[in-house]
């Protein structure tokens, strides 16, 4: 049985936060969980936040946002655009300097720390994920592993689901290839993205609106090097693009 | 705390075996259960099976199979397909008659009931969920939904997850709209894939080679009258495609 625990009562996080200190100091850690963590929470603790004042948007924001959106902030998504995807109204889908495609470079203003400012992704979510797993590895003597998660839409099918950005400690990708089924047939097309699949899980336990940016997923035997820019593909050996 | 159970002991399926009972008699179900059921078990129940030996390759099937892939086996995939969306080499991605996007349109021989068989996917995943849905609630008196699974890949990133095909008796898509946040902002790109969250969460307990189709997922509370359909995405409201 595996289990899904929210970590409750973490309070509003702010720059320079030990995040790793607040988590464990709220649960008891065991060997082999991993702790997956809402990107928003790391980004706070990381001061990657700014303010939609300080900003001034170039003549292609202004143009994007096409009245329906403060330009500043399509301003900000540009900023943190390697490439432009697609450009629907002001809604506008980019390749992240990550290689992540995501709705708006990552970059939202719900949940933010106040009124006017906006939160950006991690520069590199797979070191946040790997400062956070030495930390909490270090205070609590545990070999657990983290995970650091995002909500992205995703093509041909509605709505968003949580998906692994860092990934620290933990298998990213799990390669079934080579294992076979009960008749010995060789299991095909079976790489599993098992971190985005721990992201997801979490947020089932994590409930959006009520601020809980924690969850200890409990009871897999995972441990390993993975990362979460194993799961980025390259362009041309995607099949489905 | 959310608990993703296994459900263990359940014998190869076989055409025309009564899923619902085979579970109730394995797992004491409670309200709000989820019971996630891996497609390929169901589709065995309802004898969706081909024998290849009985399939005959047309032109066009033996010309994507380009001496790498069994043409007959081609030829039951472009059956099953509304579409071909990609094809490369003898991979081909399309368009389910359900309107899924998937690989060789979910036709699998891995996990077959034996050589020389393909599986399909459901014709209405919808409509088996909630056959099944209904027996497992007359059989046991709780308010149990089901969510009938597949693993699939997706663009922009490496390998599959599990994702909901068809759903009863529990929320599919869950909407955040009109929610405020902790400072009261109102929260954006909200719709929440829950059945896909479900469907991936399940898989963590589900163990891919070792035959373990169905999963408990318990502690929700998302009884409601969601389905598969709704998730797939009209191409035209499709802002990744």
């Amino acid at each position: 049985v595996i289990s899904l625990i929210p970590v409750h009562g973490l309070p509003e996080i702010r720059a320079d936060d030990d995040l790793a200190a607040m988590i464990a100091e709220r649960i008891e850690l065991a060997d082999d969980d991993v702790v997956v963590i809402a990107q928003k929470a790391v980004s706070k603790a990381e001061g990657r936040i700014v303010r939609i004042d300080d900003i001034e948007a170039s003549a292609k924001a202004i143009e994007l946002a096409a009245d329906e959106r403060d330009p500043r902030e399509v301003e900000v998504v540009l900023r943190e655009a390697k490439n432009i995807v697609r450009e629907r109204g002001p809604l506008v889908i980019v390749e992240t300097q990550h290689g992540f495609i995501c709705a708006s470079a990552g970059v939202d203003h719900s949940n933010a720390p106040e009124p006017g400012t906006l939160v950006l992704l991690p520069v590199d979510p797979d070191a946040s994920a790997s400062r956070i797993c030495d930390a909490l590895r270090g205070l609590t003597g545990k070999t657990v592993g983290v995970i650091v998660t995002d909500s992205f839409g995703r093509p041909f099918r509605q709505g968003t689901t949580d998906v692994a950005l860092g990934v620290a400690g933990v298998v990213a990708m799990l390669d079934l290839r080579g294992t076979t089924d009960r008749i010995g047939y060789e299991l095909r097309s079976t790489r599993v993205a098992i971190a985005d699949e721990i992201a997801a899980a979490a947020d089932l336990a994590r409930g959006k609106a009520e601020g809980v940016p924690v969850v200890v997923v409990r009871g897999l035997h995972l441990q390993g090097e993975g990362t979460g820019h194993e799961i980025v593909i390259e362009p041309e050996l995607d099949l489905f693009r």
